[in-house]
């Protein structure tokens, strides 16, 4: 038995209370903003039936969801479920099955595990939280601009501040395969490759361009296009240009759909940007995110702190409807928590023996029980979250064990303050003491207390 | 594809935000009252190593552990993982793998849900809440007081009164087996037998009893001792006399065992009566709990509203060092929370689209969505929670939205108000109205919502 390997499961975590610290605020601080939007809880079950999930996330996607056998079957037997993915499936799942209650808007949030067979190692996870916002039902409009700053307002509540909201719409890229002639076949590909260029740099975007046998001509206008923020207006005449207008013969016919994206990024910023907290909005053209379910406005939020995207999120009016049997617009985001978690949490060290109390009530020996069970229960309810020292060790044992898990208070009664009425309390942090009367303690305490905030 | 069954899996449930209110609170409120005493959250992953789970919970618990296939494994591999099925296991492999970490005493709690692959129905779940609080670390004494005032404190705190804590040792028990000269091999069984005296009455405990071979002249002792209460005097008594003090020749030597088991009965008792918030608490000499892991005290807390125990516990001193290879005392207990949450939920009907917001600002057209979402920015900032209208209806539909979730309050602004630098707040529960200036709405509506409780 002592043999058994006692780790979590690779890529899985143990939280102990103190490395529940940081993880429970931002996720209690990320709900409250997003229920002060009206956004409600959903909760649905980690397993779902197998045939909900596969097929929904690609053929990589379907080898790593995990899948659970069927009741009390043996090896070999069939697995007739699985581990939740993503929060995406589940919430069209619930959308169809539970269309009378739901009504015809739905906005919820869910913030809860999922789980992906993917080889874990570099921040990746097997098991990790999703933070979604979805509304369900209307086309595009506030909704969109609302998911925007629910996700920013709750980076800025958290404490985030230096953020670029990176907006773009899937209508403005087809618009631009559209006027430059490419393969609309190819569209995706060439999506790929164009949104990479932050990343490989312009040479490299050259050459896989070209590799997916883009016509010589448009690359030029392609890449002049893409690179710098004044390539908006540039691209704003051209797509808008109907067909009667446009001169130089570049683009032989403007894109409605193009303009229509353009449109929609300009209503969303115009939307957004007065009321963004700590951060900023601007159009990038080249944005196209992977995920090939989204219709209209997409975006990425990105942070100093990061390389890649800590939130993302955008308009997927095919996706939601799937289980319904019928198109259901919707559109949200999603907050990358897991990489926010330790932004917020830096520094603390190993935290994890940390109480949940601020103070210690000692016991001096076992005729001392029953008085320091009622020391605590009295401060509890005055509250003021007290742990009693459950074992028969020494004070100086006592003393240490509250030390070492960062309460601040000992409240200390030994024979001596039993026979003169008193209690002693000593801060742990500056050895400091004061002796008063039994009955001043919760007073005492509570004020140290509201006065400590360090 | 619309065929597709888009129920949950059998015996698990989806949540939406009205089912959640009173579930989410009950365990909020839980959680304080743990945190007060000092007990730390604990969270452990879904999975964990097969190994780790088989072997636990007997031949019957091995079939009811859901299984979960390898990395990309087709149908016929080998599953290697499986589901948490309890909350005690996971604590014993976080105690063996943490322990420099975790120091000598580590008081958790963890509220997490479990998974059994059971036959759903009757109230009975394949994904539920279990809610654990445990002190490992320290022998018998005042940790095991603690574990029955933390829950009965929780009890209290979500409302509940009236519950009566039933309490024993499984010394006493086996004190009884051996001052009634039971084999020691049929022990287990007659306490089980004697466990049912409530649910099957006295003749059907005779005829279990008879047939499980315990000796005819043992059943009327037996039978008078664990009937009433004041057995209880009796049974102490019999099991503390030493043997030369042993008169009638009844029971020819008295119980070490037994009469350990009584001191700690007496000892808890003790503690805990003079604390018990809205509830009792008794000695139940035939209490006996099902499972054989229990070593010491053993308590179940009921209530007038069930049938059976809504929390239970007790001491077992050799469970929590099965992984780390030596024998560490511990104590705990687990409230059956999935039980209390309908208690205290009782009412309230369908609430599943009940909104998070107080207030709704309708959106009187498109050219008033920039002017709706700076009045529901401006509110939330406030620290009022605000919906917007999303979808583009008129506003009957508007309203009836806002009836329908809940939300007492909305704000109307149309061309007249705008004109006119005012805001029309209706209250929807009795379709009054206030017309004033913009910047007095927060000042009106945050008025309003204290005022506000029913």
């Amino acid at each position: 038995m002592d043999s058994v390997n006692t780790k979590p499961p690779s890529g899985m975590r143990d939280f102990l209370a103190g490395d529940l610290r940081a993880r429970r605020q931002v996720l209690a601080t990320v709900r409250g903003v997003f229920e002060s939007y009206g956004f409600g809880p959903l909760e649905t079950p980690a397993l779902e039936r197998l045939e909900i999930l596969q097929g929904k996330y690609g053929e990589e996607g379907d080898r790593l969801i995990f899948k659970v056998m069927q009741r009390g079957a043996k090896s070999g037997g069939e697995p007739d479920m699985a581990l939740r993915y993503d929060l995406t499936v589940p919430l069209a799942r619930v959308v169809a099955e539970h269309q009378a209650r739901i009504g015809k808007i739905f906005k919820r949030y869910q913030m809860a595990p999922v789980w992906r067979a993917d080889r874990p190692g570099g921040g990746r996870f097997r098991e990790f939280y999703q933070c979604d916002v979805d509304t369900v039902g209307v086309g595009f409009g506030l909704a969109d601009a609302e998911t925007i700053l629910a996700l920013t307002d709750a980076l800025a509540a958290v404490g985030l501040s230096g953020f670029e909201v990176r907006l773009n719409s899937r209508k403005v890229l087809h618009g631009l395969i559209e006027v430059l002639r490419i393969d609309p076949a190819r569209g995706a590909d060439v999506l790929t490759v164009l949104d990479k260029l932050d990343k490989v740099g312009p040479v490299e975007v050259v050459r896989e361009l070209e590799e997916r046998g883009v016509s010589p001509d448009a690359i030029p206008g392609l890449l002049s296009m893409i690179q710098d923020d004044p390539f908006r207006e540039e691209f704003l005449r051209r797509a808008l240009a109907p067909p009667e207008a446009a001169a130089g013969g570049e683009t032989a016919s403007g894109s409605g759909t193009g303009r229509e994206g353009l449109q929609e990024v300009d209503r969303i910023m115009a939307l957004v940007a007065p009321r963004l907290k700590g951060g900023r909005i601007r159009f990038s053209p080249w944005l196209a995110r992977g995920l090939s379910y989204y219709t209209g406005p997409i975006f990425e939020i990105y942070h100093p702190g990061f390389g890649s995207a800590i939130a993302s999120g955008g308009r997927y009016d095919g996706l939601v409807g799937m289980f319904a049997g019928r198109s259901i617009p919707a559109c949200g985001g999603s907050l990358g928590i897991e990489r926010i978690i330790p932004l917020v949490a830096a520094g603390g060290g190993d935290q994890g023996t940390v109480s949940t109390a601020e103070v210690l009530v000692a016991v001096w020996d076992e005729t001392f029980r029953e008085d320091s069970l009622a020391t605590a229960s009295d401060l509890r309810s005055r509250g003021i979250p007290t742990e009693v020292y459950l074992g028969d060790d020494r004070m100086g044992e006592q003393l240490g064990y509250a030390s070492s898990r960062g309460i601040p208070f000992a409240v200390l009664r030994g024979p001596k303050e039993r026979d003169d009425g008193t209690v002693t309390v000593r801060d742990l942090r500056d050895r400091s003491q004061a002796v008063m009367p039994g009955r001043d303690l919760p007073g005492y305490l509570a004020g140290r207390l509201a006065g400590d905030t360090g």
